[in-house]
């Protein structure tokens, strides 16, 4: 396990605060050596308790962070739109149709402003933690847009040499928690719900991809093990 | 010369209150007749004077506009840094060389958003001021970064056939302003100079740009015909 110095790459990490931003920090720290800067985005999302989760997560990290407080004002989505609801249920559907959740052009434009970031502090890559297994519905979160949107921006930019890297991109979620628990993640100070409450609501798509992968990682969900702990690390 | 009416095709138009992007929105309403929404970005920039200019060439020409807060605190731009002077200069050095002006990623940033708008508006087009000819400078002004974004965006989206169109990309600065005279651009409430001041400072190579071409256009440039101009529009 390489351990980063002064002089290590720099790289950018796109952090929310769910389970699969945090391991990929924490790979990129811990496993690929990086010297990292995590950039949070504030886009008055319905579950903005996520925010207090990646600032703790940058924090215990010790990586500096940047909040870029954006909008979606022309709505669309379940996370953007008071008037859409976030669906609940009582288990996953297995389809692969783009979900409600869906927010348009979101890491296109989280992935812009990484490569603002990357160029100007001269970082050589930017983190990101799409992986295809539970979302294949998120067209921004495949290898091909991936790859595509890589050589796109290094055309229009000074520097050309900036690689998106999406450690995750072959792994389920139970595979991610594992090494999530391998690299020490601090899976209680995570948060993955979509409803914008206290406590996880259980029921929502992300609730559902969580405690389905808690359960085939043969571990115990540490952000359910205290009934105290939804609004930890406040 | 077409009329946009209700059933007209719908169109996004990045507008900076500048000459190109005034023009790019008369040609796409005026000639190619789309229901235009324009997309205005503060950005902190230091010639924010060019918001009011933006705002009144929306309303002008009856169009709705979203002025998108974002920032870029990372620097590394003399428009956004204010630690970077903006070079004053006697005449146009005639350098290809990427000016201290240039804002890491700004354009694949306002893109992104662009598409997302687009997508939820459901536009078919982005229509963007970029041209190769004065500011060749600039890569992500390019029409081979313009072509390979379109290609990306639509890859990472839902609907997979939104375009992306530069009207002026083989115009020089003269061309743009006899085209805008043509369309009735108002162009004494457009905006130019980069120093952020309340009249254009006639010395920043945007300033010696927009000269040059009402020079070659055989025009007189509106906004300097009377002093008191520069602060009009507010």
């Amino acid at each position: 396990m390489k351990k980063s110095t002064g002089s290590s790459p720099k790289a950018v990490v796109l952090l929310s605060g769910g389970i699969d931003s945090s391991v990929t920090l924490y790979l990129a720290i811990r496993q690929y050596g990086y010297r990292c800067v995590a950039l949070i985005f504030d886009y008055n999302q319905r579950h903005r308790r996520e925010l207090i989760s990646a600032k703790k997560i940058a924090k215990l990290s010790k990586v500096p962070y940047y909040v870029m407080k954006i909008s979606f004002p022309w709505g669309g989505s379940a996370l953007t739109d008071e008037r859409i609801k976030v669906p609940h249920k009582k288990k996953l559907s297995g389809s692969h149709q783009i979900p409600i959740t869906y927010v348009s052009a979101r890491n296109i434009i989280f992935l812009s402003f990484a490569f603002s970031l990357a160029e100007v502090a001269g970082a050589d890559k930017i983190f990101i933690g799409a992986h295809t297994e539970d979302y294949s519905g998120y067209p921004d979160c495949r290898p091909e847009f991936l790859r595509s949107f890589q050589k796109s921006c290094n055309l229009g930019m000074k520097r050309k040499n900036i690689e998106v890297v999406a450690p995750l991109i072959g792994l389920n979620k139970a595979e991610i928690i594992k090494k999530g628990g391998e690299l020490g993640v601090p899976f209680e100070y995570t948060w993955s719900c979509y409803q914008g409450g206290e406590r996880p609501c259980l029921h929502c798509d992300s609730c559902l991809y969580r405690q389905r992968g808690f359960k085939e990682a043969g571990r115990e969900d540490p952000l359910l093990l205290k009934k105290d702990r939804g609004a930890r690390g406040k």
